[in-house]
């Protein structure tokens, strides 16, 4: 049993049952378990036409998900694709109808038109007024006389529904129900069977090909077809329809039955806006699943004629959290990209000793390209150092580009180049920390203020905390001394890059997924080249001090 | 391929549009495809706080379906479960943030908190006030100090969004997602793995065994565990989840990862209210597909305490349909039964007439039993003279009980007696004939008006038309001249009979399954059985006279 479920006999009364408390008190049902499983309204007086529909659990959230205001009024569920029993259906009927009547909303299954059938006829018995409205929207078996009932059956929920929650009498709903009886059409579509809670899973659909024409109980679709997409698939779907329906504007309802993904049904969506009918789809129903065949990859389309009558009643709001709304197709709407994604090009400005101090900087790590990449090996790919040299020579070729003699803006610009040239977490987070100590410079800070705002943002997005073994670990002691001087910052690099070949157990980084044992003895490459980078700054203050 | 989609290169590009195409004008995306898939709100002034979420898709409705009024202001879309890029973001930050500013809500993966750390810097540089937060309320691994950011996103994107449609300011907003991320935990379950497209499915989850601690990538949960149904699945859940939160009122968000039914879903929304941290889920998101992993056949629970300004903001209504509400969980609700289930028994009466006018009738079928076997044996199982003969033993037996001086009251009577002794359709059907007949005579129909209701009610429920190869093709020409008395009416339904072995397409009923040829020349077992009834009524009637 690959299912969330406990038993196959239990299924159906704990899922109503799961189903009542997640609707917020709405929804109540009759104490009929496990033989009588009727859902129905708990804000229902009997002043209106009472709507009653059902038939087999397995095609969630039909029947329950749709009791509410502006939609039924009670859903009588059987078991997994079983018509519930006469006295269900009964017991619904009376729980609900008063003096306006009721009407009985079936799917054209044999089992539930008889069932339906009798119990209206025992309902009548009691003096009530019951109609009983059988739809057909299947258009798969074009010379059956009875086709199936599926998912255009909740156009007439909505639509006599919205009529009944107005007030209107129950010849009145029913004749509105009949005329959407008349002029709905539906076919489905699945590339895989579905799996009925208890049976094994039929396995008759072949790679390469996907069943046409299918009903909602897992039934064999009428015919197997080629499968080559989805353009295709809406095509043959649409060759069904097209001949069925009349000229005008029409309302489509994209039901997934049940396995499709969203990202599935949307590319379907799309491919029906823009296919042969796409310009008379003016209004649509989802994509949502709402007459489902419990897990089966597989959707369905069901086209109506919009007419004036049935956009107001198909637009009024309704309770039931599973009716997706009916909304206006349209183009897509596409608005022009901001301005600001093609980076400022800041004007360039000389100053000798910055583009020397860079220079030097940026030496520093093509010197130790194969060091980095020794010590990078132990924990990653050891591409360390190949990384920061790429990106240092890199910088050494803008160096002609760069602002050199603005503070500020030289951050923002060594933040721009780095990201456009820096692959990997490390460019990206080397980026963010220019692009920060920019903006903290632009604010006034000094030079030893905006790399320590450089510093709290990289730590911010990157996660990494000091003991996490890597480059954090060397700059932090490094930047917290840094007013007193460069040496005493280049020893406490040098000392904070020497504690993490200690640290075996990292918790940040790629280096925390690998067995601490590798690790001992070995410092995290991205704080020995910070390291390296201070000592060498030492160095030159001193030579030249 | 077995999915919906044309390539996998169009994949989401497409999915948007179709999405956008969907959502009734509200949404319009950026001009950037394919490189850069931003969806953004169409009525939205830059007046408030934006709030700009996003990651790969695969997700769905997550993230696109959560943009609009209440939620957020813009959907950054990468591939299917991969970062969108920085200039992606950026475009998406800039498209949609004012002088109110920005926050950005991000789940933590290393990708994503880079990618939108860095255009958060750009956008920065622009002047414009971005906040980040960084959602990380997995649970699965509790050493982890990088815990991954699952569904409980959600409950920032609904409460930091109710707060900044409300007008709050940025620090506000901010402050409040952080609230919420301190306080979110979530955990989930998965009986098998997601399908990329474009990817072969991987197989790793072994029959008998489900994996929990899972992220939304299709990573390998954190442990294998034994699967044993829906209840134990959800004790494992609320184990890891238990020692996380605290004594007081929670909101449980029930996300469907993607390929769990709704029959599931509401099930293990029942386990969860069953649970031992029941009585602390006072409200509840859900069940629905909000965070998911394309058609992961998974779930997860996310708890949150329930704040009084959290619960405002919860329940604020929101555009997206995605969202399914935030509503109270309570005690099942269970209404008594109508009374009228238990028929009621009609006070017996004497008519010796009608008493050996039924004892005649039902002699007719009891004779008849091998007969019509024969016949039911070329188109069907071969037992409706059992099943007529049966039928009237029971209704022979019932006489004492019955209403026979009252017309009116038998009809019902025997209809009751039929759908309580008589299994299958045809029982199902005579009882909806004589109910009908019954309720015809009620209202002050004559005899044959009353068998004629009947068969009208009878055509209605069963959908059989004259010439499908029914009973009807009796019935229908005997009650048609059962005025002109019940001579011409036998010899209607003789030749009504005889025809039905002329006609080889039977449209309705078991036989429209069978091949042709081997029906050709055999009467219909049902009209041969009236046939009878009329020639056994009118030879007494000859008989009598």
């Amino acid at each position: 049993m690959k299912q969330f479920i406990n038993t196959k006999e239990t299924l159906v009364t704990e899922a109503i049952d799961g189903t009542l408390r997640s609707a917020g008190t709405r929804l109540a049902r009759l104490d009929g378990y496990p033989h009588i499983k009727v859902v129905v309204r708990t804000d229902w007086d009997k002043s209106k036409v009472a709507l009653v529909s059902g038939g087999g659990s397995g095609h969630e959230p039909s029947h329950a998900g749709f009791v509410g205001q502006g939609m039924l009024t009670a859903a009588v569920c059987g078991d997994v694709f079983a018509s519930p029993s006469v006295d269900a259906i009964l017991a619904g009927i009376l729980a609900v109808t008063g003096k306006a009547g009721c009407l009985l909303i079936v799917k054209n299954y044999t089992g539930d038109r008889l069932n339906f059938g009798l119990a209206a006829e025992r309902a009548r018995a009691f003096g009530h007024k019951v109609e009983m409205v059988i739809v057909d929207d299947d258009v798969a078996l074009p010379d059956l006389p009875q086709a199936r009932g599926v998912a255009g059956t909740l156009f007439v929920h909505k639509i006599a529904g919205a009529l009944a929650e107005r007030g209107a009498d129950l010849e009145q709903v029913a004749q509105a129900a009949r005329r959407v009886i008349d002029g709905v059409v539906s076919i489905g579509m699945s590339l895989d069977t579905c799996t009925v809670p208890g049976s094994p899973k039929e396995d008759r659909i072949e790679p390469g090909k996907a069943e046409l024409g299918l009903g909602i109980h897992g039934e064999a679709g009428i015919e197997q077809v080629s499968f080559s997409g989805a353009r295709d698939a809406m095509a043959m779907v649409i060759d069904k329809l097209a001949p069925r329906i009349g000229p005008g504007p029409h309302v489509a309802l994209m039901n997934n039955l049940g396995g499709a993904t969203p990202l599935e049904m949307a590319v379907l969506t799309e491919e029906l806006a823009r296919s042969r009918i796409g310009a008379q789809i003016r209004w649509v129903v989802g994509p949502a699943p709402m007459m489902t065949s419990l897990d089966m990859q597989g959707f369905s389309v069901s086209l109506y004629p919009m007419t004036e009558a049935d956009e107001a009643a198909l637009l009024a709001p309704v309770t039931p959290w599973a009716w997706p709304g009916c909304l206006p197709v349209d183009e897509v709407q596409v608005l022009p990209l901001p301005d600001g994604l093609t980076p400022i090009q800041l004007p360039p400005s000389q100053n000798a000793a910055m583009r020397s101090f860079l220079q030097g900087c940026c030496d520093v790590f093509i010197k130790a390209e194969a060091e980095l990449n020794a010590l990078d090996a132990k924990s990653g790919d050891g591409d360390t150092g190949s990384t920061l040299a790429t990106a240092a020579r890199a910088l050494i070729d803008a160096l002609d580009r760069l602002p050199l003699a603005d503070h500020t803006q030289l951050y923002r610009a060594i933040g721009m180049e780095l990201s456009q040239t820096m692959g990997g977490s490390s460019g990206v987070l080397l980026a963010i920390f220019f692009a920060a100590a920019g903006d903290a410079s632009a604010s006034g800070k000094d030079a030893v203020g905006a790399l320590n705002a450089g510093l709290d943002r990289v730590r911010q997005v990157g996660g990494a905390q000091p003991g996490d073994r890597t480059m954090i670990d060397a700059l932090l002691p490094a930047l917290e001394v840094l007013r007193d001087g460069i040496e005493p910052a280049a020893r406490a690099a040098r000392a904070g890059a020497a504690q993490t070949a200690g640290i075996t157990k990292a918790r940040a980084g790629r280096a925390s997924y690998v067995a601490e044992s590798k690790l001992a003895g070995f410092n995290d490459p991205g704080a020995e080249a910070v390291a390296l980078l201070f000592e060498h700054v030492a160095q030159e203050a001193k030579a030249s001090a």
